[in-house]
């Protein structure tokens, strides 16, 4: 399909400035336009593609003051990253979703199917099942028996959710993603250890995205929550019984043990690690890598391992790549020190 | 189903304080207790909520002395943890079991299968796969040509062993985990690398425990070998010719590389890596994060990266992030010597 | 099968010293070495194992000098190592090949397949999606609409390979990998998030590897590229936009963030962290748990997080573990200059 740029402009409610007859049928990145594609300039650090990049228009913001002449037509808009975003999602939309149920697929008895869902070929829908309308099932994914799924999620390809666990509305659960395997607990017994039931389940609240192969676990009893619009990335591991706060991101490769809680709108760098049983206040941020040992209060910005204030931190690091000029200044003041001493 | 306080005690050869005929129908944590549900107190931390849970019946040590009046029944026993444990487990295995083959399975020419299997839709079993007695294998497994599964053993959805591996008795390994995927293996070769075949396999020993989408590569020749008791958490990596020792319990996002040898009785918390080609002695111990680059003594306790001893390390990390006020003594030290020296 | 030594000899163009026609029929490490077996010697921190092997035959390279008596047929081959690689590759091509396509599989429309394929059980073929010649696509596979896969690649069990993603030939991918689940793309919104909609793919160009439950991000417009060569081990993240160049190896759990170009001919040790929007330049080594945060020239050895020059980096780490002692100097430093000042 494709676009004139004065009909793009008019669906953002953005300013054509150049050729608005243009035609582009595809978007591409501003440092690899190409001719027919629509790109876009946000970020000032890109600004040097726009007057050699060969996409055809470009979205800009309003404010936008070019110091050369731009090759290309330009849309200005207010934001032009969240009129990407728009751009992006209004394409996404117009790929064929796919529909119906494919066969073969297992679907037990007493499952409760809402409207007009997708289940894939291999896919596995266990005993009492309920399944809100316009759901998403890839193929081979495993819905445990007693499992709930609320309206409008997407479960990709794979996806396995043990028994009774709850997913809520809007979701999406990428590739490969297991809710609700045992909590990690064994008790001591004698030389070796015995197996502690894990009976609870999962709880994923509406509008959390949770991205590829990462583990949630269920409790050991009652729920392992995560709250609403809560994004979590690929590899991701989620202990049993832990509670994470509406809104929170955490990157990839992130660990949170047992029992703790971390609170709401907090972000987390990649391969960050928590130990179990704390408290992770709300709006605390943790840089990648962070290893978390103590509670950690509102709006903490973190780093290092064991953990503490970023900027102090940083700091310390500072000091510890000077370590053997300090060290050398030490050695000196000894010997200054032992001058002193042989002159008095 | 619903139990009465003095059954559950007479089970638990435990003794009634309270009501011994009040009814529970399930359990809870004491935290969060809801009536008709059994909680338990074991660790003191949690001792103020016994005055005000909701929970009708609490397991108690033997020795509990309460400060106030407690609203519910106590039944004291003698430990009240591995009780809460056993009424786990028996709740577990109240849940109905699977058992019978789903259809479709594939199952292959020459499967050797023991006595009342699961075996889950869309599993597929390979050619001369021998499979123990009261084995469960969930739909959407992968168990590859030659493969050997022991008694009692429970195989989640989506796990993938590939071919000749041997898992042993009583173990169980949950969902998305793959055993016997080729080490990493590469042998330079002009600009790229040469892949080196990896012939051998992977061995799991007896009531061996492993986590969701954990990895245990097969060996370049012989086994990697994974002994009796282990316990590996999620996202776990075992390299091609590691052997784990017995009982030891590696939490989540650990990797071990090639051919390291790790002993018995050992603790790893999460995101611990060990570099290949090490011996880790028995009841080694290594903080969260930990980063092994040498062999590690019997019993060690250790953390930081590159690790050493846990004590001292956490001495020099108390120093690292006092080196700003270091660095000002040091400076302060050097204009005092100046103005010795003026003076001289 | 069996095979005489000097058989052996001649394929691996060697010369045998000792009884040429002593019979093998299995490889072994020569530490575990048992008769009938053939053993390699390239390490000489194995050299000890030599002498009480009971292997019956070793590889050895030509210089091999022994210092006692050997108790088994040696080969002299220039190149120990290369030698055992070309028998593994023997050994496992002997191995019977998977053919044909077992049923069910799900084969949508206009699906285009090579010749002499082999797809699994509970493979899912998507629509419009072109299969190479030679392709092997274990069980329980998932290949998305439209995807592409060259000649001689293995997709092993379980691998989800989402829409419009890219394979090159002579590709090996491992159990439960997800190639082409979205990028992590939000923008905020008020108190929450709204999805960056990706519409990019992954491009695998030829002779890529890539080990179990790793995940390849979708770019958000463009590709994440990961170039010929690469070899990539289990539970490795590569977020959205990434490119990783030529031959590049990445050990098990490393981490790149979004839009980070990795150059040529780049080692990453295990758990390696890279954050986002950089440019690690060709030839970078980085040793396990580094963590980058800036940009990296060429050719640079890198440790700690964040990370610098490793061998600057031990100097620093040394001393971090001197840190008491230092602290001690220094008190013992201002003593004296106490001393010194109320001698004055």
């Amino acid at each position: 399909m494709e676009f004139k740029a004065k009909d793009i402009a008019a669906l953002l409610q953005g300013v054509v400035e150049g050729d608005g007859e243009v035609l582009v049928n595809n978007v591409s990145k501003i440092e690899e336009g190409k001719p027919h594609t629509l790109a876009f300039l946000a970020n000032p650090k890109y600004e040097q593609y726009i007057y050699t990049t060969e996409a055809s228009v470009v979205l800009v913001n309003h404010d936008f003051l070019p110091s050369q002449i731009v090759p290309c037509t330009l849309i200005r808009v207010p934001s032009a990253y969240e009129a990407i975003a728009v751009l992006l999602r209004m394409y996404e939309n117009m790929r064929p979703q796919p529909c119906g149920i494919e066969q073969p697929a297992y679907i037990a008895d007493g499952v409760e199917m809402g409207e007009a869902p997708y289940i894939g070929a291999f896919a596995y829908i266990g005993k009492g099942v309920k399944i809100g309308n316009h759901v998403k099932i890839y193929p081979q994914a495993y819905i445990g028996d007693g499992v709930t799924i609320g309206d409008h999620t997407t479960i990709y390809a794979g996806v396995k959710i043990y028994h009774g666990c709850v997913i809520g509305s809007d979701c999406t659960i990428h590739a490969g993603t297991v809710i609700g395997a045992d909590g990690f607990g064994f008790a001591p017994s004698g030389e070796g250890y015995n197996k502690v039931a894990q009976i609870g389940n999962v709880v994923l609240e509406d509008q959390v995205e949770i991205g590829a192969n990462a583990c949630i676990d269920r409790a050991t009893m009652g729920s392992t929550r995560i709250k609403k619009g809560v994004k979590l990335d690929n590899l991701v591991q989620i202990a049993h019984n832990v509670v994470v706060g509406e809104n929170t991101v955490m990157a990839a490769q992130c660990g949170v043990a047992g029992t703790t809680k971390v609170g709401a709108h907090c972000m987390f760098g990649g391969q960050v690690g928590i130990a179990g049983h704390l408290k992770i206040e709300d709006k605390t941020m943790l840089a990648a890598q962070t290893g978390v040992t103590n509670n950690v209060a509102e709006g903490s910005v973190f780093m290092g391992a064991p953990a503490f204030d970023a900027s102090k931190y940083r700091k310390c690091y500072v000091l510890f790549r000077k370590l053997p000029e300090l060290y050398g200044q030490l050695r000196d003041l000894e010997k200054e020190i032992q001058t002193l001493k042989s002159k008095q």
